[in-house]
Parts: structure tokens; sequence; C-alpha cells
């Protein structure tokens, strides 16, 4: 049985096919620049080289057409017809308090992802276009949708609200939900499968170190606290977001600058981070390299970063009374062995000891970084969001066929 | 030598008579509803009952003329003349990049301080005010001013900065500052005594828990990195502010809640924290009785706020890669008991093991309450601003007697 996982953007759109019979990719690919001129679409196959077309792409309908056109083209497909497709799965980042899981997509659901368009302005609405445009394309396929908020659902009230007026929770449900809940739901489960050990009885830290990036504290296979809040801005530094800040500084830098509210969350959101404190990139690649070459401010924002990352292990292993792994994971997290060792050289009073030679190993593979006799184990593992949208999807669809066959 | 301490708010101000041979208090008390109708002086002499003075005070000028009245007064007083008072030893609160330790004032000092009102519009512009009195009452005695933020002056630029666009830090200063410094700087000592070791080589996390809250990470005697940031909203919850939140709830609530910059300040500053999530009171003591109560808003309004502060225990250990000693200290921190307990609960991982029996203890003495074993000591040592304030002003005039001299 064949999934198509969807993350739609409001200009763009991703999308992996899958074979769920043995959980491989038959076909990925993306289409940019969705709405303005020369759009692109450009198609992978395994094995084989990478299909770029341009074309005018005015709608996420017409992208998904142009999507399906190519999974059944003669010579670049992997689909006889579209009828092969038999459920989509789409990624929706904000689940707000209505879900805490994976769901068929039905009318109801729809209301509901509408209603949280106040809490994801950038990406809420962007996903129901795509969800909408599969509706066009494929009026009887059954759509699940898999959200980045749900798997942190099981937070405690004492790590999801914030200390400031509760009209403000009631009225506008301003709470701590949490991102990345799809991958830290599979590296968890990952994480627990490669040490060998039930992840009901683990206490774990995953640092989802990405453009975008956050840790979270997983006590016995639950979310016990995240660093991401409301939105994806508060925690960790990242690529372009400034994390934690002094929420002071916000109306200060307004009344300063006469800055729109718009204006302090771009400010916040898209020129801040390793970006700003570099003067280089929000790239962490391009920031170590030019470390490498001796240029302070990128030493600086590295620093910087792997400081902030250090202090949330400290502060989630306080949170659950210790730990048993920290895992790392998502682009940097997993490719970046400078930034492991940075973090995880203040941490030895933690009983971690990492070992050199196995954290510098480049590999697709789960793989632990420590010493064998390390007292908590520090592990890579590779994420992957669109197989457990893809397997989420794939449950939904089998376990309740009949809410499938009517969830249009 | 006699020292007069001043703490100047805007419409109040606080004293201690401190004799430096003995550091014993000749005498405190505190002008309150400055500039209103009906002003009241409280005077307080050792051993003896309390003298409340009600008459209108119009300015800080007047206010410390009836302090110097009351010094000298005949029955209440403690000194013979005005003469006695050898030095005036203020509180500042922002002392921004320009002041890492204590002062004697003069022009240029004076300046800096009027140039920092802008950090601290609601504290600098009192003191300023404070300063002025005291001039004008006694011309020729020395002033000293001691900085709630220069004893955090030592912080890393990792721990100081925050990942914003640096154009904020070099044209407004933005970056954390940290406050209670005189605090931490006698509480680190102090500690540090007690425990018999040398601050030099000791890891402390100290606990400042009042109304204002405020962790610090103490690394051989040094501020390595603190909760309150560019101003005392950032960090831990607190009786009436929120402490850390996702910075984008800033616009929103402004946007929601159709607010000012004021306005949202305000709420941040003087309607969050215990006070919000309790309901009740932004009393420690009031929200324990109601919790004991049954009160659930008072029970999660607790629970939250020992969490914050166990977490930022876990991120400075982390960031010290270790620590000896929690210290507890201010007016939640040396007497809430079951705070502490509920603190140290989750830190067992540490190594930390509370004596109950120790913990119960009520004393105006510095104490451990951890059992004799503990791998991490956890204790309660009373802070002491004002002393500290006193110490330092007689330290300068005595170092710089001709500074002093002519520091007018």
């Amino acid at each position: 049985m064949n999934v198509l996982v969807i993350n739609a953007g409001s200009s763009s759109l991703k999308y992996q096919l899958y074979d769920m019979t043995t959980e491989n990719v038959l076909a990925k690919g993306r289409v940019e620049r969705i709405g303005m001129d020369s759009s692109i679409l450009t198609h992978e196959v395994d094995r084989q080289p990478e299909v770029r077309e341009v074309s005018e792409i005015l709608d996420h309908t017409t992208a998904i057409k142009k999507v399906l056109d190519m999974l059944t083209h003669r010579k670049f497909g992997v689909l006889g017809s579209i009828q092969d497709i038999k459920a989509v799965g789409h990624r929706v980042v904000h689940g707000g308090e209505s879900f805490s899981e994976s769901v068929l997509i039905d009318q109801s659901v729809k209301l509901e992802i509408r209603k949280l368009f106040d809490l994801a302005p950038l990406h809420n609405p962007a996903h129901m276009m795509g969800i909408s445009a599969v509706e066009d394309n494929l009026p009887d396929v059954p759509q699940a949708v898999v959200f980045d908020t749900a798997f942190h659902q099981t937070m405690p009230p004492s790590s999801y609200l914030y200390a400031i007026p509760t009209v403000l929770y009631r009225k506008h449900k301003i709470r701590r939900y949490g991102f990345h809940g799809t991958s830290y739901d599979y590296v968890s489960k990952r994480s627990a499968e490669f040490l060998g050990r039930s992840l009901s009885e683990l206490k774990l830290v995953i640092c989802h170190i990405g453009n975008g990036a956050s840790c979270a504290a997983i006590l016995n296979g639950k979310s016990f606290d995240t660093s991401m809040g409301m939105t994806p801005l508060e925690g960790l530094m990242m690529g372009t977001r400034s994390g934690d800040l002094d929420p002071a500084i916000v109306p200060f830098t307004i009344n300063k600058e006469d800055l729109t509210l718009n204006e302090a969350n771009s400010m916040l959101n898209k020129h801040s981070g390793l970006l700003a404190i570099s003067g280089i990139s929000s790239d962490m690649r391009e920031v170590v390299e030019a470390m490498n070459e001796g240029n302070a401010n990128a030493k600086l924002a590295f620093e910087m970063y792997a400081y902030r990352i250090r202090k949330y292990i400290g502060a989630y292993a306080a949170a659950m009374n210790g730990l048993d792994a920290i895992v790392f994971t998502a682009g940097v997290g997993e490719n970046s062995d400078v930034l492991r060792k940075e973090v995880c050289k203040g941490l030895t009073f933690l009983g971690i000891r990492l070992e050199e030679a196995r954290n510098a190993i480049r590999s697709s593979e789960s793989r632990r970084i420590t010493t064998d006799d390390s007292q908590v184990s520090v592990l890579v593992v590779p994420t992957n969001e669109e197989l457990l949208i893809a397997r989420d999807t794939y449950r939904l669809v089998i376990e309740q066929p009949e809410a499938a066959s009517i969830s249009q």
C-alpha cells in the first residue's frame, strides 16, 4: 500500500511516496515558487538523477496535479496510476490543544485546524491549502494529519503554562505547545530500540537541532517539557531565531526602533540567532568554517549556540531528576561532530564520556558516541518525520477503514 | 565610623545606620508615601518599639532631612549630631556596563547613572533623587554607590549576549545585566566561609528568592551566568513577574488585547507570576497557606514556581560542569522550608540528600540543610545587602580619603 506524505508551505510543497509494505521511499521531491513565475518541480527516484521541471504553477491544486503527473510519468514515474495512492498524510505544524494524536481528516478536523490559524498564521493556512489541493485531485483518497505539537500534549501544566494572567490562556490559548513532536516521537522510539530498553523506563533529553532547533525532556516515553513554546521562537538559539530572551526586550526595542509588531516578530524570527551573532550565515556549517578560519564572531555564535543547548540539557535532567541518554538528531545534530563535542564537554559532571572517534564518524545509522562505560549515553539518531507521518497515516487508514472511506 | 545606607525608590526611601567598628545597625527605618498626603516615617532602634511619624514630605530632600532629624532626635535618635555620619552608601539598581564595582560619587559618576535611566526607568531616576537629597542635606559627606548589576559584569559574552541583531547591543546596550548582585556578592562570600573553603575553588548556584527572584551560577567566586536579564523581568517566576516566556507572546498579546507597550510591561511585571497563577497573592506564605487548605490554583502556582528554580539549578550545574553547593537566600529562600523541599526533591540525581529536620529549622544563621554525606551541599544563608553596601562604602572612603573629600 502506497502512502503519499505532503508538507505544504505557503509557496512550496514537499512530498514523499512510501510503499508501506517495505517502508521504502519510492519517490520524493518538492515544488518551489508556487504562485510565482517559473515554479520549479524537483523529483527524485532512488538511484536516478534528479528531474527538474520549470513551469507556471499558480496554486497548490496545480502543484499537486503536477506531482501526481510526475509520479505516474511514463519515464520518471513510479506508479501505473494515481489509483495506486491509497492514503495521503499531511504534516501540520499546530494542533493546539485539540489534537493529541494524528487523525483522519473530516469536516470537523478541518474546522479545528482553521480555528488554529491564529496560533500558527504562517503555517496552518498553508497546510490547509495542501489538504484542499489533495481533495481537489484525489477526492476519494483518505487523508490524515500529523501534528508537530501533538506529541507534547502530555506535558503537565507546570511545564506548559506561562506565569501570566490566566485569562490569556482561557481566552487566547496562550501556553507552551512545543514543536518537532513528530521527530521526538520517532527518535524516542528509535533511541529505546537502539539502547535495547523499554521506552517506558527511560529518561531522555532529545536535541532536535536543525535550522529550527529545540530540546525535549522525554520521561517514560512521554514529552514532559520542551523548549519551543506557544510558537517556535522560544528556547534554543537557532539559525535565524533568537530563542530565549528577556521579554522586556520586545517592548523596549519596539519603542526604541519604532517597529511594528510584525517587524518585531520578523526581527526575532528571521534576523536573529546564528545569523545575527556570526554576521555570516544561519547555516552551522558555514559558521564552523568561518570559526576555523579564525573569525571571532563565528566562534562566539558557535559557543553561544552550544552553551544554550548545554543549559537546556542540564535543566531537563533536573526536570526529570536524572537522565539515561542525550540524543542528537536533525540536520545539525546528526552531522556536526564539533557542535556535539562542544555541548558535551561541559557535561562530564553527569558522567558523560564522549569518545572522539565515535563522535567523528559520519553515518546515516543510529550510533552511540560515548564510551561504553559512560554513565549517560549520548546517541546520534537520524530523524525521519516523513516516515512517521506515513506510518501514522497507514495505521489510521488500516484501523479505521470505514472512517477513512467517509472522511471526505 | 558611622555609615548611612540609603535605598531610594520613587516614593519611598529606606535607611540603615551602621557603626562600622562593630558592623552593628544603630538604627533603621523607612519613609513611605513621599510626595503624597500624610507621608509616614517609621524608625527603629534595636530593642525599642518602632516610632511612626506622619507628616507632609513632598520630596526626597525633605525625606532625608526627616531621617537625619530622627537619627539625632533627643529621645529616639542614636547620634549626637549629623556630623557623626561619615559616609553615605546608596543602592543603585542599574550600573549598565559602566560599573563593575562600587564607586565614590563624583560628577562623572552621576552623569553615567543618568545615562542609564533608559535601562532602568523605574529605578535609577529615584536613586538619583536620593543622592541629590543627601547632597542637599550633607554637602560635605562622601557618598558611594553600590550597583545591583556590578557583580555580574564578570559574565562571559556567551552568557550576557542575546541572539538578536548586534546593532541592538551596540546602539541600545541590550544585553543581560543581571540583578541582586550585592546579595550574590555577600552570600557567595558567606557560603565559602560557612563551607570552610576558598571561594576561588567553588561552583555555587545561589537562589535569591524574594518577591523578586533570580538564580546565579557563581564560578570560582565570579558571576558566570544569572537568570535576570536586561531587566529584572527575565528568569524565574516571581511574586508578580512572569519570568521566562516565549518572546512571541509579547507582540501576540499586544495585538490581541490592544495593549500599549506600557500596559504590556505592566502586565508582565505587576500582574503575572505567583499572583496570576494562584489568583490569591504574590506572597509565597499566603500561596502555601491556600495550598495547604486544598486550593488547586495555589498548588499549581507553587509547583510551577519551584519547577522553574529546579530547572535553573540544573542549567547552571551544566553551565559550570558541576556544582558544590546550592544556596537559598532572601525572604522566601530563607524562610520557606516547603519551597526548598519541593525544589530539592527533584535533584537527588545530583547527589543531594535533604535532611528534613535541618530544613525545618527556622533561624537567622547560615546553615546546611542536607545530610553530612550529601554529595552537593544545600545551604540557607541569610543575605544582607545593606551590610555589603555599608562595607563597600566604608572601604572606599578609607581607601581613597582624598577622592572622598573632593567627591562632591
